[in-house]
């Protein structure tokens, strides 16, 4: 069926190689699912209308392989990409899967292992590079502890700053035009992992040697598995001008990772991220990080990779209509968020302190008494949102 | 009973008047207990071996209070301190109780409410300053929305950061000695607040005109009702050299805002807290923001405020065993805290790049295969908290 | 606006008194809307479409009240359910707002506070039965402890057991047509409650000498509140034969207790359950229990009540046009939905030992193999929610 | 170190095979340790002082061994049991590993793995029974859903029923001395599993056709990571009789399971649950269902093990210690706990109805004013389980 909300690759949707590629093993359970030759999955998602796929080193070149199946894998990438159209915006490392990274990569006590893992996502840079990649992502998954003792955060943040620092030189010295994302992600599976959420990442970023090379790239199910509303903290990383990627995917609640489709989970807060993205300007791909759920074989993860694109594009047709529907507009009028937009002082504090309605002859009663109006500008956004306006 | 447990003005504690003066009101219930004045709880804080108290205006100026009646407030309560010798460390301001905050002070949509609370703001630094506050605390509670379209976040960000740049502005002219705190919190009482984490305060000051002039003043509570380790947070707190001040208080989990008594809630986690703030270098009050349950009479407010202390200085004592014995120090070493130490690349990014070592001759399977022994390291703090060793 | 949205008395759709008048108290904050006459909340909620209001002994008759004006409240009352034509469904008692309930009414300490508890619930009894109730629902939000040592609980159950076995002999000697229904709920305002969730309510009345009489309450939030899926737990009450009242709102995860509209919160649960207790045979009240948000008037009073039937009517619009399409049909056979309708073992256990089918012979890897399908059958309930097929 | 917090037999503490065996694959991540012999285990397992250990079918015999090699794995393991003294005092089913199960194994939508899945686990029972365990275990961790559409849960239900109900009539008619015990689980490896609390599974229990066969094995981590109180949950299936078996382990707050070792995670709740076990009569296994972090290599397997019982026996002695000082006598007393233990209304209905002490008379306010004395008595217990007293 194709209707409106089939995409083409202006939408700019993007998939990782490991989303439609994960075989669907989980800490209870075995693969459930054959593996997928990366080729295929170019193939698939360009017909389905996707822009670009996105990977971690061993997503396209299975960990141990040598120099010469290394080239392999990576011409016959290249090759499908070409006969595709399929770009790769992003690419990133991967930390996590094999048993040296138990302890982290950038901050593993071990230092050798930190070496190694510095050196793995350098290498990985160059082919993300070489491949026309615009973003690096850096997960920190095994970056954490489970107990108190295992791990000094402070010394431990000095490790992560020093691999940010080196990857900052590195892509300078090499002239790449790449820059980095850091994605947060609270907890698992480390029982707790370092820059937790948006803000902490954000936070650290400031520290850096070269704060401007790097962002973030927040998942909507890792802030939401710590109760964070995901369209906020998105909010405060466009506010910071460090939303330099995206995740998009589903998430029910506080739980273990669940990376649904996008669109499942927390449709409310789907909605109003996508009319953020789009309001707000934001200019980059819209990058699917999702599992396929392990019940359903190879037919469910076409059948899902299509319906995160169509649901983005469900809501972004919402919430056009949303913001342009008149009554929407009369109710932010009434919800006063036209006063949010004006300074609260543009004469400066000495005219504040002087202006006597402001606080001695303030009439607090009355200020206090006006209703804010915001549950009916709540049911027109799910009005719009169910698509009965 | 007096022992190594019981506090003196040294130890640094303090106590919020609005932490004993608690009355009992929840949402679903009414005040268990009389209102407290303000000179009691500061007389018998006193007696119990507290360094000082905090206050909200609120707290001490009964809200509506006339000039006269404000004065005569002020005047009893530093004749009580100077009787007591306690100090004020910190003051804040009330922006959440009176219905004008429903929608925030420094954030609310309406310009009028933000200039009011701007305002209110100023009058009270002026008295913190007077009272020689060091810390001015800021916790926006009301500051957020339930929904969607109700708030524009980066918008609202603009607003925030006017706020505390106003407020900078005005400590920097009057040359108050008077650093600000942020105070997150990730919901309670609004559906989803700004600023939700420490992370994201600590990230919002870098784009303040003084971010010199702000730090966060994180609690126990409100970081853990995101699920996030509150040590890991305040642990990034001090490595930004963030941590102004701090709240201590306990939480049993993700749910509605507990604020027990220190101790009560993640055990565990408060043993490694004391750990951090004492071998970390934390020099400000240890502050106490806890409800005495309200199903206690006044005997239980005393109680609880003994025991906030009582429980600081049992762990103290339990983390400096565990950081003095001999087998703790083998085992950090067996689990190479020391190696984290070290810098991962000393000679830098070129002399990493031509290790061989570090990449292409490195024995993956052999790192991977060396135990971090951090089972054994855990059991050290469990024996030395719980004392049996 | 009137549309085939707008609710008939036929719908069944009923408000709790205290819901529309709430006044906007929180822990945190004073009440932002003035006091509301039951008598007008009968009369807007009548015309708004609304079936009948429920109440606590004390939204009607303010605690305290002498015998003349209860008399004269619950006349007034009378009146205006007579002139408007509205139900009452269901009647509460207020067990948790006056200080002698803070440590609970069936299950406080003080023995002398259970019998108040008993004889204030009685007391109210009379009234609901007198009002044509046929629910009484038993909210034992008091029930519960913060610290171990608080309360036995294995002891408190029998209090509370004692307690329903008393009210079970009551209704029964007086030949009252009302059956009881315990909402559960896992926290706030108490650390933890006793019988935290559906399953424990369930469980706990078969322990009871009359356990036909008992049956559950649930809460849509509640259940949210412990990470729940609420539709499974309305499932497994409904399987029981206990599902006698439902409080239907909104929730948005793990946090203190929201009570937002309808609808708000988590939409896709809503969905789901909006189709359970229609196709499921639930022929009680669609009773809402809410609070209007307190940022806003008495505006917002009422367009959130209108707005939880709104949502619910369009909700109710969707999962039926689900339910009758084809294509959903086809894709519930190829998930085998209608294979988890038939008997595993129709035959008996004899049969089922004796089928080397089942097992010697039985090919897992095949079996393994069967896609369920299950990604292509949410997203046309998604594609039903959302109103886009 | 042998102290008097080192075990021995008759303390009663068991593992699961799966648990020291587990070899620390993740979601994320590929497996740290190589496999563990059974035997192995047995022998370090009953050297540390354990009890004995339990297993699921595939612990032992590795699933697809042929007959052979099942009875050979089954000789090698009873050789051990009897060289050793340890006892199989529980045993269970693995219905979740292989991919057959991804839609459950009692509730699968597919018809024949449901009749696969009922001989597997007959196959293990006739084993069980064979080793002489008590109690066979049956956590249903596959059964559930990720999507509204995909399980019909009441019809579900009706199939876990008839599941248990012939699993009843197979030991019946067998006469084996066997009882079962439902492991609830709130969520992971599914979105929502069915049964998902302590409560629910004591629901459903009564639903059975032979209710006084099947009790509860609740495990820690599984009922905290709904968020609630586990000592509370253990005492409600205390006082239903139901509390057949224990998985005891370590959970930090609502996120993935994390089965850390016993004494990690909520330690307040653990000295709570350690009272109760204690004082309250359970008499069943001290069963440890926990995983040694994968960070550490075999070293930490036993060290987590042994550390299982050591903190049990360390929360042991304190938990008596608090019940036998005469100040906690006290404080229980001046918290009325004696009261609680008091029928409220022994002498019926009739005469509570009559006592105008109890409604018309009875001094509300100055019950209210009795504060409940909780602080002081939680801080007994702290100072016990921290051993300060």
């Amino acid at each position: 069926m194709s209707d409106r909300f089939t995409p083409t690759s202006a939408d700019k949707f993007t998939f990782g190689l490991w989303t439609v590629g994960w075989r669907g093993n989980d800490p209870f359970g075995d693969a459930t699912r054959p593996a997928l030759d990366p080729v295929e999955s170019v193939e698939r998602l360009a017909e389905l209308g996707a822009h670009g796929v996105t990977f971690h080193d061993d997503d396209l070149i299975p960990f141990g392989s040598s120099e010469g199946e290394r080239a392999t894998h990576i011409a016959r990438f290249k090759e499908a990409l070409e006969r595709t159209g399929m770009k790769v915006p992003m690419a990133t490392t991967n930390l996590f899967t094999h048993p040296v990274f138990k302890d982290g990569g950038f901050t593993s006590n071990d230092r050798d292992v930190r070496r190694y893992a510095l050196r793995k996502t350098i290498r990985n840079i160059d082919l993300a590079a070489e491949l026309g990649a615009e973003t690096y992502v850096a997960w920190g998954g095994r970056e954490g502890a489970e107990s108190g003792g295992a791990k000094d955060v402070p010394v431990a943040l000095d490790r992560m700053k020093e691999a940010f620092d080196l990857l900052g030189d590195y892509v300078v010295e090499k002239g790449y035009d790449l820059r980095f994302a850091i994605e947060p992600k609270p907890n698992e599976p480390r029982g707790d992992i370092l820059l937790p959420t948006i803000g902490h990442a954000l936070a650290f970023i400031e520290r850096l040697e070269r704060p401007e090379l790097v962002g973030v790239n927040p998942e909507t199910g890792h802030e939401q598995m710590a109760g964070l509303n995901f369209p906020h903290g998105i909010a405060q990383a466009m506010w910071a001008g460090k939303l330099f990627h995206i995740d998009l995917n589903g998430q029910s609640g506080i739980k273990y990772d669940q990376d649904f489709r996008f669109g499942a989970g927390d449709l409310r807060q789907a909605f109003w991220l996508v009319d953020l993205l789009e309001q707000g300007g934001y200019e980059g791909p819209r990058h699917f990080d999702f599992k396929p759920v392990r019940t359903d074989g190879i037919d469910g993860v076409w059948e899902s990779a299509k319906n995160c694109m169509r649901n983005y594009l469900i809501l972004k047709e919402r919430a056009a209509a949303f913001r342009a529907d008149p009554a929407v507009q009369e109710a932010l009028l009434a919800s006063r968020l036209d006063q949010l937009a004006l300074p609260t002082a543009a004469d400066g504090l000495k005219s504040l302190l002087a202006d006597r309605s402001a606080f001695e002859e303030f009439d607090v009663d009355a200020a206090a008494g006006r209703s804010m109006a915001f549950e009916a500008l709540d049911q027109l956004a799910m009005d719009h949102l169910l698509g009965v306006r």
